[in-house]
């Protein structure tokens, strides 16, 4: 009876604490997240006056970030160590929450392609870690830092669901966090409802796409889905190369960082002057509004991406992965004789799945973001770009469960 | 790069026998349900001519179920158990599925009160554990019941997603068998299809209601879900309780089902004649039709059905779980000013969940049989409802997950 009652207020205590989480993490990412709106859009009129820039502030945001960063320029991989008991990461410093939303701020204005949910994971892991750490709650850290996740990823893309099955999926490939899932839940649905409040912008397109069941749709949509997954793989592979190509020929951070950006600048003017800087939601705007989509969008989308990302600019990869796969999704529409934006819908979820080896995360970003009716073929393909994709995940600390 | 084409190879055998096994068990499930229902439709028109008759037939059953089931007699313990390394069970009995068939067949014809998806996930896990066994795959014996379970409940209830969450969530409370999740997936959208093709009709009930957001309604449904919870936690207890009751005091099962039986006929005449017999589908219906349905019907088809499943009738539990809830609603909706289908709906999901010890499962029962925008809603009833029962559990082989 004694030991039901300790479980009882455990659990109650973990649900305020999940609710307090979401609700102050969800403050945090509408603002940086309108902020960052606002600064994109002063990029585009501005463009050629800020992309010459970028190599220069990238290089003095490395200087500072390397000086006074400490644990925190670990990033994502901090996150994950925090998870693991065989690692001595317990805390994650406060400081990594200015860190990044600056340099964030700085990779958008100045035009690197780069997404912006890593500030949103990272955020909300951290208060989540400093709130399990002051309840002195350490055999719940993994906990804390899953539900951390969870309202970080929710109160930016306002998907509850997906952020949920995110945080709980992707910490370690082939388990799921299973235990964690109500607590998640009621941050995820804490954070999302209270930015929603507070005015922070969802994307969203419903989609009105009739597509009838039958044998042929499902071998087209298997066939899509291990497409999707190998483009998926490829960004993964190709972020795991641009990290260690530009770490081993340019060991010096700031150097490195200068050398990339020198070089996204000149293929940011180039390539349609600016057309693949930023976080690409114009790419997935004009994929699903019918707009010119050209059939190398999506690559040069992955090529500028896994630099930014690679040489150090801080972000994330999440956006970029939708908008890849909604371009990429079109250009197959045609190959596939489907409807562009159901196809679109598609890859704008399951490439991002297959990259960071997650399905259930994106069948939900699928029906959070384009139709609850959509499910099931969001699950068919993102569950086969899921198993096509055995090896290669942006997480580098991410885990394997042995099976 | 063997050990990776191995891998595929592997995956790609168990996605193939995932589809065989969703089309041959959705065959026999479409079979063994159309004639349920016309079993039912004959008993409520000549109810007062079968009910005399329930106690005789389960005795002549028993008496050859006893002597000629062997271990199927075991039911969903045996199914739990073949799960389990510790246990020495690694295959079911092909007779599993003639007897809890033609048990269950009986059990509804006679009056009895009980659910049919017992003899759908015996017999899914049966022919799947066969094939599994066929092709030597004893190291996925676990995978091959958890695709038998999801293919079973989606060809009988035509709810896929619910059916694959059902399988991988039910063996261990606390744990959700991920790894499986791709292949459950696959046989029970297989089972689902080849069943809606078939011509099994499936419940559904589209609701209407609109449930403007306030901080209101969040309180209103934490309560509602604390209830479902209880009365799932309740049904579940009363079970157990009745089990051991007549164990004790009639340890012969002949003698059990005699004394249960002429008890339930009884019970059944004087109670409406025969309201309370059956699946409960005549209880779902009303729910949601707005036809009256008294306070206390969920208490009596919770008496009615803890006896019938106690004294060793065949069938199941999740029908009347999901009539007991809906009706339960009817009543809750009128105490919390909310529509009357909604709360129904609400209880459908989770009292079932609560009393098997689930939250996924009756999440998206509730949004496939009620509509896909609704899931935010069944999430948190289930969710409060899982949490509320930390103990009780129709499933008296279901383990628990050490936390």
């Amino acid at each position: 009876m004694n030991a039901s009652h300790t479980h009882i207020t455990h659990t109650l205590l973990l649900l305020l604490l999940s609710i307090l989480i979401g609700i102050s993490v969800s403050i945090i990412d509408t603002i940086f997240g309108k902020i960052l709106l606002l600064i994109s859009d002063f990029r585009v009129e501005h463009f050629i006056y800020l992309i010459p820039f970028l190599a220069f502030v990238g290089a003095i945001f490395t200087y500072i970030y390397q000086r006074y960063g400490s644990s925190a320029t670990k990033g994502m991989t901090l996150v994950f160590e925090t998870t693991d008991k065989k690692t001595n990461e317990t805390s994650i410093p406060l400081r990594m929450i200015p860190f990044s939303i600056v340099g964030t701020w700085l990779t958008h204005l100045f035009g690197g392609s780069a997404g912006r949910e890593g500030v949103a994971v990272q955020l909300g892991a951290t208060i989540s870690n400093h709130l399990g750490n002051i309840f002195h709650l350490d055999n719940d850290r993994k906990t804390f830092i899953v539900i951390g996740i969870a309202a970080g990823f929710a109160g930016l893309f306002e998907t509850p669901i997906a952020a949920t099955f995110f945080a709980t999926e992707v910490l370690i490939v082939g388990k799921l966090y299973y235990k964690a899932i109500p607590f998640a839940l009621v941050a995820a649905f804490s954070a999302s409802t209270m930015s929603s409040y507070l005015g922070l912008e969802k994307f969203s397109f419903v989609l009105q796409d009739q597509v009838p069941f039958s044998l042929m749709l499902i071998v087209k949509l298997i066939a899509i889905g291990i497409l999707f997954g190998l483009v998926g793989a490829v960004f993964a592979k190709l972020l795991q190369l641009s990290k260690t190509f530009f770490a081993k020929h340019f060991p010096n951070p700031i150097i490195r960082i200068i050398i990339g950006g020198i070089c996204i600048s000149i293929a940011s003017i180039l390539l349609y002057s600016g057309r693949y800087s930023g976080l690409g939601t114009n790419l997935i705007n004009d994929s699903f509004l019918g707009h010119t989509i050209y059939d190398y969008d999506w690559i040069i989308k992955i090529g500028l991406t896994v630099i930014t990302i690679g040489v150090g600019f801080l972000g994330g990869e999440v956006t970029p992965l939708f908008a890849i796969g909604a371009s990429f999704g079109v250009v197959l529409s045609s190959i596939f004789q489907l409807p562009f934006t159901f196809v679109a819908a598609l890859g704008y979820a399951s490439v991002f799945g297959s990259a960071t080896r997650t399905f259930l995360a994106p069948s939900f970003i699928g029906t959070e973001v384009f139709g609850f009716s959509y499910l099931p073929y969001f699950l068919l393909v993102c569950t086969v770009a899921y198993l096509v994709n055995q090896k290669y995940t942006i997480y580098s600390a991410q885990k394997y469960h042995a099976s």
